[in-house]
């Protein structure tokens, strides 16, 4: 299969890569660095990036950011960024990247276990992986030709622990490659519709 | 209980008022009926409204538009109405107006059964209220003195089944008596990060 990576060089991307690579053609995609670059929170961009690519079999999506703080002190422009970046990133990556998908083609998108474990700080988070498992749901009754989505929600990865595990006390990280092979049930299964949550 | 309640002339509104007002003082508020106007999607006319109230024991918002239409056919824009209206509207209204609620006051948000029942046209329903939920979620283990936050997830209304109905085939309306209760149990209830789902 020829599968779109945007994230790629990512932690949990460079993890996706190393599970798929052996069977797959990669394409790899970053907002900086890869073979292709893509801001995708610009609808246009992502556009740009699948008429130079052209149609694909997968589509996997492993980025944007969020804001972490306290509600307390959040303001509105804060909570804007992870809907901005997270949330309508992956989004415009499905809304223009289905019109480039082959049939039985499949999008995976990433979300997280701060959905319905929420920490001091996370609740941009908390929302913001709601809402792409959310969008999986809603997205997937209405893709035809065999095409599917879902998304993976990892909890905090062993490789990630120095950064994020002081914000989640109490939290088992789990294993990177674990997570990927989330993402190969998406990519070469034939589910749509489904949260796998790595947790 | 000094109840504020956004989107107080909508069909939930007045089913809202109808159910609190016989034991509470009810502040109606609307984008352009009402005691006080908002805009909710302007952080600032939401701070401006709070500062024109003062001080509530509960904020009830019932307000914010989505976009239904075929995903195939989805703008980024069409797509982002949705997060700009009705989720960052509410999540506005938590941002400011946690800083206007008092010791042990609640805040209760409004979804709706679209989040893990979809329907076609509906993906970004089925996205914003999963949020909604999602932010209930990460907002109640932040609020401190007692308050809380809630959403009540109601399917399409008896009232609003010759709007909604032909958009929703096989869907069993429910009466909007029922969804009024739920608003009550987050006002009046102790509980805290819940959703209540009336399908």
């Amino acid at each position: 299969m020829k599968i779109l990576v945007i994230g790629a060089s990512g932690t949990i991307g460079k993890l996706v890569i190393t599970e798929l690579a052996p069977r797959h053609e990669i394409i790899e995609v970053g907002k900086a660095q890869g073979q292709y670059q893509v801001d995708i929170t610009s609808e246009e961009s992502v556009r740009q990036l699948f008429n130079k690519v052209g149609k694909v079999d997968a589509i996997v999506a492993v980025a944007g950011n969020v804001h972490w703080g306290p509600l307390k002190e959040m303001t509105t422009d804060q909570f804007r960024i992870g809907l901005h970046e997270k949330l309508m990133g992956q989004v415009n990556l499905t809304l223009v990247g289905q019109h480039f998908l082959n049939d039985g083609g499949s999008i995976t998108l990433t979300s997280g276990s701060l959905s319905h474990d929420p920490h001091l700080g996370g609740a941009s988070f908390t929302t913001v992986n709601s809402a792409i498992d959310g969008f999986v749901r809603g997205a997937a009754i209405e893709l035809d030709h065999d095409r599917r989505i879902n998304s993976v929600s990892p909890n905090v990865l062993e490789e990630s622990w120095n950064i994020y595990g002081p914000g989640v006390p109490g939290t088992d990280p789990v294993p990177g490659e674990k997570v990927a092979l989330a993402f190969r049930k998406s990519v070469e299964g034939s589910q749509t519709g489904r949260t796998y949550r790595v947790w």
